[in-house]
């Protein structure tokens, strides 16, 4: 263990009816994962309810962590208008929750995301699920989908801090499987 | 003054540069102008600064006037899925703070708001503000737009739970204009 400060990251998968969440603590090259999961909200709710729940659960995750930053991943939407508006929706709520507590936020796009974590831009979805599970220590790839995609961009974040792409390291990653938080 | 208990809309009109909001308060067929305004966030700021400080000024508005409901304008945004996503953004903030404080929220296409304003659907913008301001017994036409199209969309949530257009109710007119509040 090096006397140099961790990094705590909550990556977010934002969705009105799914937002993905992990947070990746690192320290050096040392990744660990401190939690991961998805807030689901009922269709039937009104949406006023759904964002609100996912505002209640991000204000939970940000009191216990207290992450330094925040990393969602950059979405492309072509020409789907009421996707974007959607996901926008959500996307604003985790951004504002964050932001009023002077955290800040980055965004990643799905190919810096695969790069940092596959050390590939064109890897496909199991792959990154696979690598997320190895590079945090985990048994097996996290599930459901989301809280890997949360997680993945949460490391692509620390990764991006460090300055190096963490997929190349695996003496981080033998260091995170030995820790007891994971 | 009725028996009849008042009824507080908070009307939003969501962007991330800059959120109108006007808070109208209606007790049959009175309308009375509780106040209206706009939410300005500076562009050098960083993204989640600006929807951190929107959700913090709505969250004052929230606390301080305790509306029953807050309504929103929906918005056609064609194809601009850029448009569409920031706008996204202002907007779920806004409704994530009503909704998990159990405000129900309401949306209305310009259509609506004019019709009920005005009397016409397709009233331009200078007859929507004109009769804002007429209706709430304000001494001209409020200014900035935002704040215009925020009390507007505000007075058209209080005249559906009336279940008539307010436009058509010049003794509601008066009554708001001898309000010490307005």
């Amino acid at each position: 263990m090096s006397a140099r400060a961790a990094l705590t990251v909550l990556g977010i998968d934002p969705g009105t009816a799914s937002t993905g969440y992990g947070v990746v603590s690192s320290r050096g090259s040392e990744l660990t994962a401190l939690c991961g999961g998805v807030i689901r909200t009922p269709a039937r709710e009104p949406l006023e309810r759904r964002l609100g729940a996912i505002l209640d659960e991000v204000d939970a995750l940000l009191d216990e962590h207290a992450p330094d930053a925040v990393a969602v991943e950059e979405i492309f939407f072509g020409r789907n208008v009421r996707t974007a508006f959607a996901v926008g929706q959500a996307r604003g709520v985790v951004l504002g929750a964050a932001g009023r507590r002077g955290i800040a936020c980055f965004a990643y796009t799905p190919q810096a995301v695969k790069l940092s974590v596959c050390g590939a831009g064109g890897a496909d979805k199991q792959q990154v699920q696979r690598m997320v599970g190895v590079l945090l220590g985990l048994e097996g790839p996290p599930e459901p989908d989301h809280a890997a995609d949360a997680l993945a961009v949460a490391i692509c974040h620390a990764s991006q801090i460090d300055g190096r792409a963490l997929g190349t390291a695996p003496e981080g990653v033998r260091a995170a499987a030995q820790n007891p938080n994971v």
